[in-house]
């Protein structure tokens, strides 16, 4: 847009926080009139498309370093904000290979500024951040758009029956399935392999436990389920279960 | 239990707690000293295969009337309890074709019952029961649960990454996840048809979502995750979406 050109000219740091796909052309009104050591970073859950789609773009005096707050809830824009959003969460920064001193500077002040919002930072290669977050991100809610929708599409049962009794379990799932859709696309689009190798170890495993229901074997029901709730515990012990502070406040 | 049966002798109604499939040993004790007119409901969520564990067990003087609340939290056993769990929920009573006028008399007790309990009651039949549940419920914790045990078993990504960056989608299904494997177990052995079908349509569905992203069909991923999200707008507003009072009171 035309504001922003003038007000980026004079920022210290560029945050483009819009999907994956659309930060190419986010950054064009930006890129001409950065000043010299400004910091460029992002919040994508995808690095390394990002990385490929910026590092060409970026003026050689200022340093891009990619990030990703791995924190938020199903809701999106700037309404979607809240002041503890970043509290107890992991802020991953992606820094480039860039050998330049003021380059580590900008990694460390970056660092600091995600600090003073609340979140612990944890510097990561970006083809090691899209298989991670393939795993704990972008495959859960492939799997979470995919059951919504295929409810929607039973003939078996209505929609209204599947809405109606869903404190069983599906409940969860609407709401991670309720995140916006643009967003989610350019995810996918942008971290194919990744996605791709997970999930089909995902549909592997799930065809294992399929044969297991079949066949009624217990034991492997039981000792899968057993393994799959010790990690609960873990996660409860890492600080990351609490529920975030906005929840149920859709209207 | 031998204390079971004294306390059995004299009561109005009898309600088993157990996972579905230890319903029948649970009710041995209790059986033979059941009063006339008493009330042999249960709460597991498969109804066909524990109306045929039991139908058989149950003395022609008490009134089987198989029931389910659609409610609770990933907790088990009696301190999982608390007062207002199956407020606003549904609870599901599926009766039995009993052409006796004190049938249908205890049906609508056990209903006054569940609903001074704060629940609401819908009558169903008990294959309907079995489907929906199957896919509002059972297939909802069979993907938590493998998803779980899957991202344990990676190579490419550590259990303390996984656990560490899990905010940003896998937690809510460790949550789910977390559930009792011997009620689970249960369920899959005893709802075998109904799981194996929806388990069928879902695997379906995400092969052509794995294909989507594979061939970078970027509108087929939109309008499938756009349709997604509109299921939550109504989970909201049959008020079925509000976390249960005790989640995150793990220690």
């Amino acid at each position: 847009c035309d504001d922003a050109g003038g007000a980026v000219a004079d920022a210290d740091m560029v945050v483009l926080a819009v999907p994956v796909g659309a930060m190419a052309a986010a950054f064009e009104a930006a890129a001409p009139v950065l000043k010299a050591g400004a910091i460029v970073t992002d919040v994508g859950s995808v690095k390394g498309a990002v990385i490929e789609a910026l590092r060409a773009r970026v003026p050689a005096h200022a340093l891009l370093i990619p990030g990703h707050p791995v924190a938020g809830t199903e809701h999106s824009g700037p309404d979607a904000g809240f002041a503890t959003l970043f509290k107890g969460r992991w802020h991953i920064l992606t820094p480039l290979p860039d050998p330049r001193p003021e380059y580590a500077q900008a990694v460390d002040k970056l660092e600091a500024f995600w600090r003073a919002l609340g979140a612990d930072v944890e510097r990561m290669d970006p083809a090691r951040h899209d298989v991670v977050l393939a795993v704990t991100s972008h495959l859960p809610h492939l799997i979470a758009f995919n059951i919504v929708a295929m409810a929607e599409d039973l003939e078996s049962v209505t929609e209204s029956e599947v809405v109606k009794f869903s404190a069983s379990g599906f409940r969860d799932f609407t709401r991670i399935a309720a995140s916006d859709p643009t967003m989610w696309r350019d995810v996918f689009l942008n971290n194919r392999e990744a996605v791709l190798e997970v999930l089909g170890r995902f549909s592997e495993d799930l065809a294992a436990l399929q044969r297991a229901i079949r066949w009624g074997e217990g034991d492997t029901l039981y000792d899968l389920f057993d393994r799959a709730r010790r990690m609960r515990r873990e996660v409860i012990e890492a600080g990351q279960d609490t529920a975030e502070p906005n929840w149920g406040r859709e209207n």
